[in-house]
């Protein structure tokens, strides 16, 4: 067996350890320069927002696209640190009565049920906020221009015309705006999931390359890599809703049929959709065949993405 | 009279007509490098919250003090521009129903009134993001250690720790998360509004020194400045909600005493409260002192925010 295989569960428990220890030191109580006063109630709830959970996939793609390169683990960490930032705001805010009203995450109760509706705005708020300040710091990259353009890269993928935008398309695709759901086709409904699920992953990969120094082609080719991995992990967690056991997905599964909610899987069906995923799969291999042995990991992960059951 | 008096309005004007053009810019149909798409619903309803709207204090704030220092106006508006979608946005998300639930801003519908409450959250989120995106962009300022250090000053003062922190204590202010609304003591409330609005007006100050490349001492100076107006700008605002007239001021007033709203004007009454808003301006025109007469405009731009009439 392939050792990148093998080594994947420890390497992916391993920065998801290092995330943990750094959240929370990112969430600590004391006030910074620049700040006046951290209030604990916020603090608190952003902490139910962003501790002990997840897999911490997007900072994993990160620190080991990075790690490809050889860039220090401590920079790509904090990098990672801010791209979870990101996904956790964009979660509370999800989760909100107003969106996609879900009581339940990651098998606790979401921030606006553990706490009230006003916070969790205030909390996604923040998160949001606080990625950028941890994108700024000079702990990711002692260059700034590279933190510079880790900051603009990350606000492009996060914002109107990434995930913010696929989260309203996704609500249209429902029908919210009009007295019936549109008809989205396949190449319609794979934008709107590249907005918003594929964008944060994606950059993640191009994140790593930039941090690691990459060479154009090299960039490109993590690029690809990431809109892949994007591609196949929204598949794979659009087969867990239609296939997936609720106690090990951690949420509500079913919803999506009962939301109209535009998915890949309900237009090909589950048999097609699986065909595409393991299509995929191959597509992330050739995508890094240009790093060989130095990529294996990345190639465990596509695996990894496509095959989970939680 | 002052040269700086009579040429305020025509220079607060000025930034505010050079900000419409930016925002109407970032605000374009068309998707940037690293974005996808840019969805329609989004940034109509990202320009209803942005453009045709507010004096723009904030971004003339920045624009002035970067121009004590003869610092390019280009970058100086591109930053103030960034400082303006973080007021924006949280006024989008400030007139929430789960939050101070206003139905009309600058005299228009709210965004959630005019298009629907989980499109509000989304242009929040947006806006916000925008405004990182713009600060780090290299029409700010050549260098790119000078942008991340804006980037990070602007998170630090919107933040948990900053404007988002004082709109958590606002709300607990308000009641909301006890029995009976807490008793705060003037320091109290002044901390919670040197949070809410102080810490982006004060920004303003501070990022324009940045920009400018002031040395220490005049930056530390213009950091005073700008914690002085953003206090005088609230008790202002406070007296306002008292004495002012909705057509005027473009909002409900007479809203703080309803809703418990922890005010200085509250505490200290409406007398002493002008009182202090008179010294705060004295205030102001010291910290300004050393710069002679590149100060004045800012000294006229302090008696502006104090004894504005909407």
């Amino acid at each position: 067996m392939n050792k990148s295989i093998t080594e994947f569960p420890t390497r992916l428990a391993s920065v998801a350890a290092g995330i943990e220890v750094l959240l929370k030191q990112l969430l600590a109580d004391t006030a910074l320069e620049g700040e006046i006063f951290r209030p604990t109630r916020l603090v608190a709830a952003m902490r139910h927002a962003a501790l002990d959970g997840g897999k911490r996939l997007r900072p994993f793609l990160l620190v080991e696209t990075a790690s490809v390169f050889g860039a220090p683990r401590a920079g790509a960490l904090m990098a990672g640190g801010a791209l979870e930032l990101v996904h956790c705001y964009s979660l509370v805010h999800d989760d909100l009565p107003a969106m996609d009203n879900d009581d339940l995450r990651r098998g606790r109760p979401t921030v606006h049920k553990a706490f009230d509706e006003a916070t969790a705005i205030l909390v996604g708020d923040a998160l949001l906020t606080l990625a950028f300040d941890a994108m700024a710091r000079p702990q990711v990259h002692p260059d700034p221009a590279v933190r510079v353009e880790l900051v603009l890269g990350l606000a492009r993928a996060s914002g109107l015309g990434g995930m913010a935008g696929g989260q309203m398309l996704d609500l249209a695709a429902e029908g919210r705006f009009d007295d019936a759901p549109p008809k989205l086709g396949l190449a319609e409904v794979e934008e709107l999931q590249a907005m918003k699920t594929g964008a944060l992953l994606r950059f993640g990969c191009l994140a790593g390359a930039i941090l690691g120094g990459a060479k154009p082609a090299e960039r490109d080719a993590l690029d690809r890599f990431g809109a892949i991995i994007g591609e196949a992990f929204q598949i794979a967690d659009d087969l867990l809703d239609v296939e997936g056991d609720p106690a090990t997905v951690g949420k509500a599964t079913g919803k999506d049929a009962g939301a109209h909610k535009a998915t890949a899987v309900g237009i090909l069906g589950v048999a097609k959709a699986k065909e595409k995923l393991f299509g995929l799969i191959g597509e992330a291999e050739t995508a890094l065949a240009p790093f060989g042995s130095a990529g294996a990991l990345l190639k465990a992960a596509a695996r990894f993405v496509a095959e989970r059951r939680a």
